[in-house]
């Protein structure tokens, strides 16, 4: 049987179907993540694949609402959206449906639908797969969900992992306290994302009169490296707001406990990285795999964003992507032995066939216009009733 | 934890939430179904969430149609539709993706979204289970598809099955030598189903001038019930057209061969149930099971379905539907032992969860805010370097 890699004939752009080599891999993958966040006790919920975008794309930021697919709900008339992303949906599992007042661990695997890719070869239907803590505010849960995500790509055989670290409430409180207008914040934001320095340089010289202020949000556009960036940033920070120095007190401590559990991980610390900017709202995170252009897992704390289904509470977490985690996992599922049983039509032949099965073993019945399958190694061989398996030379 | 069984606050009519305790039993089906179908032979495909509906749609039928949710491509402006059903792309990728010209036999689980409820208890987002083979043209293959979902029911304990047979070639046989127009054709496919008696004989009266046709039609609507059926429509349509008797003939070895591999079954027969007519071409079945009004699981013949995708191929196959099984199956996932470890910030009891975790054991790492969680029943002590795990009373 060919197994073609993506075939996209047929397919909208983007999209891709997974056929049985793929398939069987992605599987493996997914149960294999599932069982190890079952093993650090995050349970598996099964949100819907589509909400009133109310409910799904609240607190997400504009960037998720305008990639998500809207339909009109012909019952209601409302508008529903196709889920972008399942970490919002987690979350108000988490205040509306659960309501505890504990900590709370949630795991979810899951296809998700963009209008556009997010990139030039990412998907518009990827298969998000993720774990989210809720109910903790300390940075003991961003090191908890940190170490999970380089368990995740540990577990897939992915190694010579970089993590990149960032923290949003550096560059938010300087916003703040410089009195950034929201479209003044937008502008900086964009240049910083796109480390344009030439134009960073000019939008604080023209949105920022302190010149305190102006230099350190200069100085932290340049803060990108080992975790020498961690004192450097102590350092110039010194006397700057309590949430800065928060920040950054964090990021020592998460960096410090990684390191410890996972000295070959390469840390990266790049403090105008603010991914997921418009939810996130402490540490984020990324893990990048060699030769790979995109983070392969993503995350960050995301507190609060459950308010709107009744209850505010601390939020981290992370996910990634299974069908790219196909192309760069190691450990590769392996079929073992396939039986053929030729056709026959008595019940004796069924009866082995049956128990072989229990066996867990495959078996595959031939039909009456069926030769043996490609993929079969071995024959179900029946000599005057005394049944044995051959191997296929 | 509170476990709510499902929760359609803020939800749409129809769409449902899986919380963990339901979350984790449709996880161990699905895990189940998907390792049974693997021991027939059948390799797991994941086609894509979206199509283009020309691609998705075609040879399926008005109603599965109109119960798709479309979208604009805003890539190519063209016409896409979030899946209704995985089994035409099950039949597009046998067809046109691996393209064999041996015996396929693919299964799948995946989530599909309907506008409307299929009925009054039925979920807009179903998760699909099937599994299809394509390549055999003869009865054989309905045999081991028809096994094979009763299999399905029996590993998740559901017992005291009925199996409800019908073919749509007989119908379709009559209703060709009567020379009914697609409107009358329609109208009595409509009556027939609703099996109302008095408009049956009315629109046969008016629209069949053949008088014996017209008696054969008459006595079909009447034919169900038990094995007795089939030895009836036998007598009835001796004289008929061959499809007729080829049709009448495939009951009764499908009928003959699963009952004596399953004797507990009940099986039923309706040759006037014509489910998925539209694009079913012979054999048709569904799965009932005890106090519950809708087919468990059902499927049938669906011969040269993929011509639009390039080969014709004959093709038979069956669903079901994962969040019903949960509310059937009898054998339940049960966790074992949760560990719980107290917060602490050395790295010699990391070591230690990291080790249980290994042995497939699920620790739950306190957090500095966090007390034993309600759903652990042991906690890891440290007696002095001595680690060991004792019960939570």
């Amino acid at each position: 049987m060919e197994m073609t890699v993506v075939d996209r004939w047929l397919l909208p752009e983007g999209v891709e179907e997974l056929l049985p080599a793929q398939a069987r891999q992605v599987e493996a993958i997914r149960r294999q993540l599932l069982d190890l966040y079952r093993g650090w006790g995050y349970q598996l919920v099964i949100p819907p694949l589509v909400e009133f975008t109310d409910a799904l794309l609240i607190g997400m930021g504009r960037d998720i609402d305008v990639n998500s697919v809207k339909v009109t709900d012909e019952l209601t008339g409302r508008m529903m959206a196709i889920r972008p992303d399942i970490t919002a949906q987690a979350a108000r599992i988490d205040a509306h449906s659960l309501c505890s007042d504990d900590v709370t661990r949630l795991c979810y695997a899951g296809s998700v639908l963009h209008t556009k890719p997010k990139s030039l070869m990412a998907s518009r239907s990827p298969i998000q797969v993720g774990a989210e803590l809720y109910g903790e505010a300390s940075v003991a849960a961003d090191i908890e969900v940190v170490s999970l995500m380089v368990e995740t790509l540990h577990s897939l055989g992915i190694a010579d992992i970089t993590l990149d670290f960032g923290h949003v409430a550096i560059f938010r409180t300087l916003a703040d306290q410089a009195g950034l207008s929201e479209e003044e914040e937008t502008e900086l934001f964009e240049v910083l994302q796109r480390k344009a320095a030439d134009e960073i340089a000019s939008v604080i010289n023209r949105c920022i009169d302190d010149a305190v202020l102006g230099e350190q949000m200069l100085a932290l556009s340049k803060l990108q490296g080992d975790v020498s960036v961690l004192h450097r940033a102590a350092n110039l920070f010194a006397g700057a707001a309590p949430g800065i120095i928060e920040a950054i007190d964090e990021l020592q401590r998460v960096a410090e406990k990684i390191q410890g559990r996972y000295p070959s991980l390469n840390l990266y610390f790049d403090l105008t990285e603010l991914r997921g900017y418009h939810y996130h709202t402490g540490l984020v995170f990324g893990a990048y795999a060699p030769g790979c252009g995109y983070a392969v897992a993503n995350g960050g704390r995301y507190d609060d964003i459950g308010r709107v289904f009744g209850r505010a509470r601390p939020a981290t977490g992370f996910t990634t992507e299974l069908k790219s985690l196909l192309n760069l996992a190691t450990s590769v599922e392996v079929d073992g032995d396939i039986i053929f049983a030729p056709y026959r039509e008595d019940a004796e032949q069924w009866k082995q066939v049956q128990q072989l099965r229990s066996q867990n073993q495959i078996v595959i019945c031939g039909l009456p216009e069926q030769n043996v399958n490609a993929e079969c190694t071995h024959i179900l061989v029946d000599d005057d009733g005394r049944w044995s398996i051959e191997s296929i030379d």
